[in-house]
């Protein structure tokens, strides 16, 4: 490897890094909370970072989910590239709804494994183990680079995750699923390696627990910024590039009351045009939704037989609390996604609402008498998007002249920094 | 007027300019404009604002259009608040289309006439005198203020524009309705005024004539935007503060043959549900539509008897170049817009799509060959927003943390500046 080498990932050319270069994705990062702590000086590097460094909003993709944020940040590339358009989309040869962590049906290469194949050295690590794989994608860790999630920190092995014994190693024990310390062990673990073995490239995908449970204003809520950004500071003092990010931001959806705002999609299709009819997909859902009852701001329905798209939009105008509806073509087209993985129609939120499919299959218990907040619609699609360093003239000139969007995240940040 | 006096408009509060400001509202600047000469070097003096100041591509106000963007930067607001929603509205009482130019539709005080009656001098020029009366609401030229536009330079009185005999002071004959010297005219007129009476406040705003016939890479667009530089060069040496942004951007709307793609929506709702029972406004219909043939990216819909919004937006439902309809109170909401002068419908187009009402009451003639260039939609919302000056760390901290909007520019050029 030179220090003129370009890496070539989606028809964008990266430069060689000149020192490490570590992306953060702050797993739900509202700018909101940045808003607030950076006015009540209470997160003195990452102000440091918009004060020396470079600092916007900007745009991610929709549906402002993880899987298919993580995925434009590490490809830099849109849905409709990268293939990535939820969490679950639904199989319609089967009529199953299918988990869209596969890397298989990752379609764009990564930054990450393409630097790797091109000689860097490369570590990823996630605070879900449900991102890992997609993560890695094309990364061999039997070549020296490290990829594993603080969930199953404990379950690592070379072969698979090019680390073992990890608790041991940085002195901390398996964080609880449901914790903020699942997200600083991630960061933790990273500045170590940076440290032990100074990767050129460090991916760094956190989790959204803290901001589904607490607003801006809660003390918990403060408390995680304030390690995060002890750890950002950590960071800051290694002689790196950091960028920071997230997938997508985070809004209350409850009223005065305290109760969810939630349009039962599913529920409402059926009795206005007939049961089984159509299937609506909430692309939300995962393995852990206590948090938020599989219930976000953007959900797909799929039509069966001889209903059509325009008919369930019709249907669906006037209902309080929905932003738009749209068919596939429309959203598609708007929101930059990948036609084939698309349902028939796509319905987005309002900000202060959420849409779930029948209200008998979601578990709210898990809310534990908290205000739902959640996310997916266009009012979570604006994410902080901040570098330590200062851009080049041109990037400069870039930022002044063409809209932002996180998915450019390691392109600034590769190619952009002083 | 103390130095430390502080002017309240909308909830927002101005601190005295330490130096003058002069705000720059380029009609129809697209972003691609800036993109494409920042990056050959053909604008150099708003390459040192990109490379020294602060700048970005904030979010414009929706309809992309010149009225309601020019209230919302010189309100500091938004339609919802400010009123102004379109060029054209429809009267119901009446059923008669409604210029919306009048200053007794503005609903909010304007920065300009409150700085004015604090004490601050003033000024306000705009190349159509169509913008003139609204630019100057509440403004009392009567007290050393001055509101003119190039249109109509030969016909200022004192009384009426607090200034005579402009081309003769001037020195330049009144430029042509379309021509780009109607804007520069605007430009120089406002560097004779900083230099003779150095006021507070300037507001030029100029006209798209240039940006609705020429695509970036025209020599004519290049030519223009050079001299609109050498301009913002001459207002750089002026020790003042100077903040540039756009009322909305342009799209190319035509087809690889380069004819028009437009969308008679008058004709379609007739056809698919019957003549007379809605009525498709413009709204970006002017006296000089020569040059966009009234057509746009963004048309209202009013019903009349028993036609519904949603079998409207049914109807819509698969047409080829409509990227969303909305009812009345989701149109309002997603796009901050005064309810009580929205129609039943809004439809907007795709970017490479119009919208026009009955294809026999659209001249195109005045095309005369050129493809179509025109704006209105969501794709021509976003805008640049440049500052010759740095920002003082708090408003970094805003431009970091919060989606940055063209009606805060005064905002930031007045509070946020160094």
């Amino acid at each position: 490897m030179q220090s003129d080498q370009r890496v070539r990932v989606n028809g964008i050319e990266y430069r060689w890094p000149k020192r490490p270069v570590v992306a953060v994705c702050i797993d739900g990062g509202d700018p909101a909370y940045l808003a607030r702590y950076l006015s009540e000086g209470a997160v003195p590097n990452i102000a440091r970072c918009v004060h020396e460094g470079f600092a916007a909003v900007a745009d991610g993709s929709m549906p402002s989910f993880t899987c298919p944020n993580n995925m434009s940040i590490i490809t830099g590339t849109p849905p409709a590239v990268h293939g990535i358009s939820g969490n679950f989309y639904l199989d319609t040869t089967t009529w199953q709804p299918v988990v869209m962590t596969g890397p298989e049906l990752l379609r764009a290469d990564t930054v990450l494994a393409r630097f790797a194949e091109a000689g860097a050295r490369v570590v990823s690590i996630t605070a879900k183990d449900k991102l890992r794989r997609q993560l890695a994608k094309g990364l061999d860790v039997s070549a020296g680079h490290v990829s594993f999630s603080s969930e199953f920190a404990d379950r690592c092995t070379l072969a698979e995750n090019g680390i073992e014994s990890v608790p041991q190693w940085l002195g901390q024990p398996v964080p609880g699923m449901y914790s903020m310390e699942l997200s600083l062990f991630v960061l933790d673990a990273g500045i170590r390696l940076l440290a032990e073995r100074r990767p050129d490239l460090t991916y760094l995908s956190l989790t959204d627990w803290v901001q589904h449970k607490w607003a801006p204003e809660a003390p918990e809520a403060r408390a995680f910024y304030q390690a995060l950004d002890a750890r950002i500071g950590q960071l800051m003092a290694m002689d790196i590039t950091l960028a920071l990010t997230a997938d997508h931001g985070m809004s209350d959806k409850s009223d005065v009351a305290g109760e969810p705002k939630v349009i039962w999609l599913q529920d409402l299709i059926d009795e206005r045009l007939g049961a089984g009819r159509a299937t609506v997909i909430c692309p939300i859902t995962d393995a852990f939704v206590a948090h938020h009852g599989a219930l976000g701001g953007f959900v797909r329905v799929w039509l069966r037989g001889d209903l059509s798209a325009r008919e369930v939009i019709a249907s669906l105008a006037g209902v309080q609390g929905i932003e738009v509806a749209l068919e596939r073509e429309a959203a598609c087209r708007l929101f930059e996604l990948p036609a084939d993985r698309e349902a028939d129609v796509v319905v987005v939120a309002c900000q202060d609402t959420c849409i779930g499919g029948s209200q008998r299959d979601h578990d709210l218990s898990g809310l534990a008498g908290n205000r739902l907040r959640t996310h997916g619609g266009l009012s979570e699609a604006k994410v902080p998007f901040i570098l330590n360093r200062p851009l080049l003239p041109r990037y400069r000139e870039r930022a002044a002249a063409k809209p932002l969007q996180s998915h450019q995240l390691l392109d600034f940040a590769i190619n952009g920094t002083l």
